[in-house]
């Protein structure tokens, strides 16, 4: 039975496999971003907590971790680093003493304006010759299947 | 005019922008593989050239390092544990003696084999109420996508 599973994605192909294809979008997407990101001296994880800060700001540090997908500790140091550069503040939550919120600053703003029109250059050639109802399509199949997957309510 | 591409993030909505929504699905896609991972003492590397190994073998190194969306140096030492583990073998490619080709084993196999009905389980947990028709036209949208910015013609 487990043989026959493992034909199963070859019969498929690989350019048929939904996980595959996504990640190897990701991944040009995130090399797209690379150069930039090295001369504005971040990680990905600091331009994900940039991005995610400039539209939901004043979030859990759990929840950020979350959003943009990196594990705690990783979120932890790359967040050192945005402080130390003036780049966020974070704060004791009042209700709970033991959560942490994280804010973004004028300077951390002005930075992630600097690397938006990068994002939004790499995001444009990701989508070109896809029209507007396609892409819609397509998102709201992706908003499904996050929703079918995803641990938190966000 | 970057103060209006940053704005445009925050009106887009994070749920709309579909570099966030694709990081957040194959995030959780990996998490959901991560104890089975663990369980074959794989890393991630490891299981994506398994993986595509078992669908085209014999790839050289570059190429896979390409579909698996792996650093080369990152996949040189994930197939030199796999290779101690008689789960590949490399070899000088005929016509290009500085390339190399790498050939999943018997051994590899049986291995891939015990990881697909958790990889398939992960893929379908995804595409939970996501009809054939609406999967068809999502998975050619990524097919456009891959193409518009892959550097390689595959």
């Amino acid at each position: 039975m487990t043989l026959k599973s493992a034909e199963h994605l070859k019969e498929m192909g690989l350019d048929n496999f939904a996980p595959y294809l996504m990640n190897r979008i990701i991944g040009r997407y995130n090399k797209a971003l690379q150069a930039e990101m090295l001369g504005l001296g971040l990680t990905t994880s600091q331009m994900r907590s940039l991005a995610i800060l400039s539209v939901t700001d004043g979030i859990m540090i759990r929840d950020l971790a979350v959003y943009a997908v990196v594990q705690q500790s990783t979120l932890s140091r790359a967040l050192d680093t945005l402080e130390q550069n003036d780049m966020v503040r974070r704060e004791n939550d009042l209700q709970d003493s033991r959560a942490t919120r994280v804010f973004i600053t004028e300077a951390g703003r002005e930075t992630y304006d600097r690397l938006w029109p990068h994002m939004s250059a790499a995001y444009e050639a990701m989508f070109k010759g896809v029209g507007e109802s396609e892409k819609q399509v397509f998102v709201a199949t992706l908003q499904k299947m996050l929703r079918n997957i995803r641990k938190h309510n966000f």
